[in-house]
This record gives C-alpha cells, structure tokens and sequence, in this order.
C-alpha cells in the first residue's frame, strides 16, 4: 500500500474519538487520508474491585487538547478548509454535572461491574426488547439505579446526567445535546421510537429533563462555540456533527454497509456487527441505532479482547526477558504453540460475559493447565478463547438475519498481531480484511461529518445524508487473511469442548458471587424489584 | 530452640534420602541430631507433555557422592562409631536393569501422566484392594503396562525392574534387595501378604525374577562391600537396613505413631498420614506397609504442593520485580490478600489429581478470573486450594478410621512459608507442629536404622526393632501454628465451592484428553482389558 496523497481542495473535517484509554482527535480528508492524529490519554480509575471510573473532566480537556494539537498543525490555507466537527465516543459511560458542566462524581465505565444487584432486579426480556439492550454490565441503565440506591446526592444535585458525546457537544456548543446513535447506549432509550423512555428513566432513577436534546446522527446541532474557534485560529463557522457510538463509527470507518459484510473490532474489548434496515432483537446482540439514518446495528460483545492479551502481558511477566515486555516475542511464542494449546482452554469472561450470555457474575477461567504448560501457552490461550466465542456470536447474527456474514472487515490493535488474526480467520472461517486506517472509529465520525456537509453525494430522497456513500468513499483497505479451513475443523471441534465451560461453572460463578457479598448483605440480592415491570 | 548438642558416644548412622530434585546424605546420633547433611541435585527430565524421568545412575552417583562427603567431615574416631546405613527414597520410580546394574531405559518417576490409557484399562477396585493403591497416576504398576505396551524391548532384556531403594542397595551391597515398606509402592504387591503378587506382575508385564529381594523395614540387608568401606575410611562393617518410602519416612521422622497424631509432608507433593495397625483400604488414600513393622499407612497424596507455588513463580515472571524471584516477597504480597482471594478459586491438578478421586485425566484449573486479580491472588489461590483439598482428605481419613486427627506434625520446604502454614492451619483447623530438623525423610530412615542396631530399646517381644521408641527418642519440634477458627469457618464456606470445580469439570478433562489423543489412535481407549479381573 503506498502512502496515500492528501487532497489539495475541498473539505476537512476534524473527528474525535473519545475512549477508554485515550482521546484521539484526526483531520480528515474526503479521500479519508488522515492528516494528522493527535492523542491524549486518560488514566482508568479503579477504586475497587470491578470498578472502573473516568474523571470526566478529562473527557473534554483531552478533546479540547488534540483538537487544539491538530489544528495547529495545518497551515492557515488548511485550517479555513475545515468543514465539520465529528464525534465518536465509548459508550455508555456517563456521569453527573451541575448545568454550567461541572462533574459532581466520577464517569462510570462501560465495563464497570459493580450492578450486578441491579441487573439481576431490572434486567428482563422487556427491557430488552425496548431498548434493543440485553440485561448485562454495559448499559449505563443499571449503574445509574446502583447510583440511585448507594449515592442518591449524586443525581439529586445534577442537572444533566449525559454520556460522554453529550459532554463533548456541551463543551463545544454551550448546548447540552447528544446524538441518538451515541446516547441509546445508555440503555434509556425506546429504540424504536428512538426517544428516552419514560418506563427506562424511572429504573434508572433519573429525569428527563436531565437528559441531552437528541439529534439524528450526521444531523448539524450547533456551530463550534466562537470564543474556540478563535483560540484555535478558524474563522469560519463550523458545525459540530451529531456522531455515534465508537462501535457503530467502527463498522462505518470500514464501509461495512453491504449485506454479509461485517465490521470486527480486534481492539480492547472485541466486538463485530452488521447494518440492519430492521428493528430485530435477539439474546445474543444489542440493537444499536446506526449511523446511517434510519438503520440499526446489530451488534455482538466481547468485553474481553486484546484487553485480555495486555492483562497477561502485565500481571505474569515473561520470566525469560525479565522487565522487558515484548508484543512480538509473545506472538512468537505463541504461535508456535498448536491449536488447542496442548489442552489449555480458557473461558475469557474477565469482565463478564455479554454475548450471548449478558452475565453479570460470570468471570474468566483457564482449564487445563499440567505442569508442562507455560506463560506462551496462557497467552495463546486467551486469544484462541476469544476467538471461539466469536465464531459462536457469528452464528447467532446468522441465525437471526438469515443472512451468511462471508467477509469481516478487521480493525483495532489486535490486527497487529499476526498470530491473532490468523486464529482468528481460521477459527471463524471467514476471510479477515484489514482497515488501512489505523483509528477507524474517528474514520467513521469524520465519515458522518463529510456525509453532513454534502462531500460525497447529494443527500437522499428523504434528505438525510448519504453516509453509506461518504464511507465507501473515504475507507481504504490492507491485506486479506484467508482461513485454513483444516484448521477450522480442528477448531471447531477444540471450540465445542470450550463452549462446555460457561455451561459447566455458570453455577460456581453465582456461588463465588454469594461468597463475595459481605454476610450482612446477604439476601438483599433476593429483594422482590422496588419497581414493577 | 538452642542448637541441639551432639552426642559424644553411642552410634551413628548415615542415612540417604534420593527423592524428585536430589539426593542428600546425613549424619545422625541417637538424639536425633544431624551432624552434617551432604546434597546433590538430580535433573529431572521432561521428554514431553506429561513425562517425568530421571537418568537412573544419578541415583547411585548421588547417593555415593553425598554418603562420602558426608562421611569425610567425621573424625577418624567419629567414622569409627558408625554402624549402619539406612535408606528412603522417591517412591513408584522404576528403570530397568542388566544384572550388572546398567540402566536399559531412563527411570520414570512417580509422577510421570503418560499411563493414562493403562490406568482406565487396568486400574480398578480388586487392583486397589490387593496392592492398596488407588487406580491413579503414582503407582508404577500402569507405568510398566505402558512400556511393556511401547517399548517391550526394555523389559525383555532387563534382569533387574526395580525401585529407586533396590537400585541403591544393590550399588551399596551387591544385592538385588528391597524393602517391602520400599518396594510396596510400586503397585506389584499383594499389600496384606507382603509379597509380590503374580496377579499385579502379569498386568505389569514383568516376571517375578525380575523383581528385588524383600527385607521387612528396619531388618539388615547385608553388609557393605569391602570396597566401599574402604574408600571411605569405614574400617567396621557397616550393615545397609531395609528402608522405607519418603512418605512413611517422614511420618517416622516427625515420630507421628500414636493415634489421632498424623504428618503432613507440605513438600513438591503434599501428603499427609497416618500409622495403622490394621490393613485398611478407601478411595481416598492409599495404605502402604510402614516402617513400624507390622503396620500400614494410611496416606492421602496430593502431587501438587509446593509444586505449584514454585510453577508459579518459575511460569509467570514478578512484572514489579523482573528477574528477582523472591519467595519471601511473593509470600508477602499472598498475605495481603484476604481468604478467598476475591472470588479466585484454584483445583490443583496440575499433575492429575490423586486422593480422593485419582483421576489420571484431571487437570488443573482456575476459576474466577476479573481484571483487578494480580499475580499475588494466583499465587495465593494454589496455595489455598492445596489447603481446601487437605482438609477434605482430611476427612476421609477420620471417617476410614473413626479417629479424629487432632495434631499434625509437618515438614518440608513449604512450612517455611509463613503465609501457606497459617493458611493451612487455618483451614484444616488442626495445630500444625512444626518439625524442627530439615531432612525428616532421612531422618525416618535414619530412626530405621537406630532401632535396627537396637540404640533405643530392646527388641519387641517378636523379635522386631522398636520403630516407634527410636522415633519418639530422635523427633525434635519447633513452634506450633494455632488455627484461627473465624477464618476456618470462612474457609469452609470457601472451600465449598472451590470442592464443586471438580465435579462439574470431570467431563471437560476427558474431552480435554479426547481432544489431545492422535487421531489415529482414538478409540484405544475404550478397548476391553486384555487382563481379565
């Protein structure tokens, strides 16, 4: 692949993709050359066992900082080109501010396990059904009832409660607003209507009038706030873009808007979904609202995925190379390790499971181990189990679409490493194509600010954007890994002995989770719900 | 405890201990007090997944090594004092020999998986009740089934099949001779009987004229050749006595020979048990002949003890400290952790799983992972579960018996630890007396060889040496570890679940093992036994 030209003419947009470990901003050309990346991180909070937090403070001052970065790097002719504001962020965190912004308690996590109480009280097939979210750790729905319950000042104080979008948009516009492809994450939304619903707020134990003012995605809602657009030298007005959640953005960074093809995030958490012009909703994926105007996304969750790489990485070093951790050493131990790991299968439920099980209580187990086994065949492990619950995902998004998912498009640090995504191809048996791009949940903002502004098409007979359009134009490919379809047989048969695990200590999680309760809480978990269904 | 004196007068003895990691030789007096303790290392072998052996002449090689040096450190006078050798040793470990004592194979060891097919065909409750032991991996009775089966040529050109003790003894005198309280362990025996059964022999595929020359333990062998002696300033005759397995060593050692008052060896494995004057026999333990004679020993085995923390500390690398392994560091940051180690749950069957269940196929497992857990939970974790599966072995040994276990006396490297002993204490809920001498295995053999000589008391009225009177008269102890019984009822709670990982894991380990068998070969499995019951 060479090194692709940046256009000479016509517009720039800047996109932000606000995440878990960093907050990237990159501007973007209508070819989907990426200019520059700027990249800030954000320290994770870990106050407790299975707790996770964010100062949300940093969620904007990261962004103001590598917007600010990016911009200063484009000469003056270039800074007037830009055109639009795009925003993607990790979804279902949110936290509570005063109405001027300010944070009154810490942003909880997506992967914040601390509800399980709550999911186990609210959680149902309705709420599924209504919000396109099965009962699991990552709805913000949950974790704002613990809130309710354990630290009511919190929301009793707070005259907005938003996601991170919504607190990006009010830095940048004054105005506190959201898009709905970014804040139904939170799980209090009706989807199909896409508007919050009454029924989800009072579980959650919040207003409405303390929630973000929806947009349609790729809708302009507000120009950049002038006293910003001075510090960072644009002159001209410039719309901030309602965006979408960074996993949606994923799918339409890699342009997988056509049927069967899918978009498959290698990244911290693994996640792959498809486009659906269709409501459907199904135990094994939630049903996001897409970036592209009117659809959904159905997409399935690993919470564990390179995260799981980065944990053995960090918790065991390599006793070998002491004090010095080295990804490619790793990957080359591993792959010399056969299939299966000589008998070592791991249930990779470090932060719960979600797809397709969506439990709160499970938790990650290694099976297996003789004493022959070694850190290499841990870390072959860990990889090889996210792939097994992958291909079992991919059957369910079969199964309920109908329609055979023949392509994925791969992104996310895990591309990197080529002994995953070998097993990876070989276990699911569909041929893996690399994005280019390396930050493709920004590609996919920048794509929805292009499609906004008109760069690529007229807009549609309805008058939305044509953002399938913008995507297909604006994403560029790397090499294909094709499967060893010998190899899938060998791991089709591993996978089955693997699939047992979750089945097999289901029972021992609950049990693990009993004994953790504190004695004088016990019980409390057998609470009839507070509130009706 | 001041440094014990050392008896001026009265004999001596040498006492060799070759087990798993080396070989020592000490020097003892009739109070017990080691005089000098000579060491050397065996390397062991790891030709594959499962396969443990030793390269057999180490075991003379050593054992010479240690007895000379140990004897260069005495005074002409003090060698003079020296009046018998006695002998513990690994034991189920076996090589075959020319009559001359040239190894025709490398020995396999005691804890060697590779016999797993043999176990599931030959192994049942007749096999248990004649020889008292278990179907499981120890025993070399499957061992020998296995070779007869792959390398048949061993076995036929092999004069001599013997255990470690016979392979010494006939280095040391000239003598193809065991003990039976040696030799039992190999499985062949008919255990009652004392004797080697033609039954057990066929299975094994061995002949009887193959097999040691049986000495009841504490009886003499025969003299010591002339040529040794003289290469090591010994102008007497020394007899070489009968010896005993490390395991009923250690019992004798810790001078556990009254009821209710057991050993508990917390080494590499870990095993603890109990002196017998009936012939008993259970699934959960196996009876081996003592070295009390006329006795048995009721011993619980489980092969992975210190095993376990040493594989975790070798596999997995201290990321906070590279290259600096400090078990006193580790055993810190174990103690930091509260029981239960936050929802970690360990089954130790790194090297299968023997008492209760001696299942050749089990494997390890852990279970319960989250992201918060650090190295320091695993590292506790085994060291707990070790724990949770002595108490339930525990168990079984009171109800076998009626007798409740109120004191144990323990030993090996892991009593060093002060967070592992408080954790057993704790959850057994027994008083842990500490032995105070390092070497309690050549101490059994060296009480052995004081009684042999009759340095403690006269004769039994049959004419037997008083085992137990020199043991009571060479035991020395250290401090006592007191159970906390609030965390012992906490860990019973814990230990509850952690005993459910086995059950519902059994049939994933036979899938695992499924899985693991060549193609070409499934099936052999299920074939019917060639031996008929």
């Amino acid at each position: 692949m060479s090194s692709p030209q940046r256009q000479q003419n016509g517009p720039l947009v800047v996109a932000v993709d606000s995440s878990t470990q960093s907050t990237k901003a990159i501007i973007v050309d209508t070819a989907g050359t990426v200019w520059v990346t700027a990249k800030r991180p954000i320290p994770l909070l870990t106050p407790g066992m299975d707790r996770y937090e964010h100062d949300p403070r940093l969620w904007w001052t990261t962004t103001r900082d590598t917007i600010g970065e990016a911009l200063a790097s484009l000469t003056p002719r270039d800074r007037g080109r830009v055109s639009a504001i795009g925003l993607t962020h990790q979804r279902e965190s949110f936290a509570p501010f005063t109405a001027d912004g300010a944070p009154l308690a810490n942003g909880i996590l997506w992967l914040d396990g601390r509800a399980a109480e709550q999911i186990a009280r609210y959680g149902n097939a309705h709420v599924h059904e209504l919000s396109g979210k099965p009962a699991g750790v990552t709805p913000a729905l949950y974790k704002m009832a613990w809130v309710r319950q354990h630290h009511p000042e919190y929301f009793d104080r707070a005259d907005r409660i938003v996601d991170v979008l919504g607190y990006l948009v009010f830095n940048l516009t004054g105005l506190w607003a959201s898009s709905t492809a970014a804040a139904d994450s939170l799980g209090l939304f009706d989807v199909r209507a896409r508007r919050w619903s009454p029924e989800l707020l009072d579980i959650a134990g919040v207003r409405a009038d303390q929630m973000s003012q929806l947009f349609p995605p790729a809708s302009a809602i507000a120009d950049l706030r002038p006293e910003l657009a001075e510090q960072w030298g644009l002159e001209q007005s410039v719309p901030v873009i309602a965006g979408l959640g960074d996993g949606q953005a994923a799918g339409i960074g890699a342009a997988a808007v056509s049927p069967g093809v899918g978009y498959l995030n290698m990244g911290t958490a693994v996640n792959t979904g498809i486009e659906s012009s269709e409501y459907i909703y199904n135990p094994a994926f939630r049903t996001h609202v897409s970036g592209i105007p009117g659809n959904y996304v159905l997409e399935v969750l690993q919470s564990s995925g390179s995260y799981l790489a980065d944990w053995v990485r960090d918790s065991f070093g390599d006793p070998d190379h002491p004090g010095d951790p080295d990804v490619a050493r790793d990957d080359l131990a591993a792959e010399a390790i056969p299939p299966g790991c000589e008998g070592l299968l791991t249930l990779p439920y470090w932060n719960a499971v979600q797809s397709p099980y969506w439990d709160a209580l499970a938790r990650g187990a290694v099976v297996g181990w003789r004493g022959t086994h070694t850190r290499a065949h841990l870390y072959r492990s860990v990889l090889e189990a996210v792939c097994f619950e992958m291909r079992r995902n991919l059957d369910h998004l079969e199964s309920a679409t109908g329609t055979p998912i023949t392509r994925l498009r791969i992104m996310g640090g895990g591309t990197r490493s080529k002994v995953w995504r070998t097993i990876m191809a070989d276990v699911t048996g569909v041929p893996l194509t690399v994005c280019a791009q390396s930050e493709i949940s920004a590609l996919g903002a920048a794509v929805l600010a292009m499609a906004s502004i008109g760069a690529h098409a007229s807009y549609l007979p309805d008058g939305s954007p044509d953002v399938a359009a913008s995507a297909t134009a604006m994403a560029t490919f790397g090499q294909t890994v094709e499967p060893d379809l010998a190899r899938y047989d060998r791991y089709r048969e591993i996978g089955a002995v693997q699939a047992r695990l979750y089945p097999q200590l289901r029972e021992v999680f609950e049990e693990i989770a009993r004994l953790s309760t504190p004695v004088e809480r016990r019980g409390g978990d057998r609470q009839p719900a507070e509130t009706g269904a």
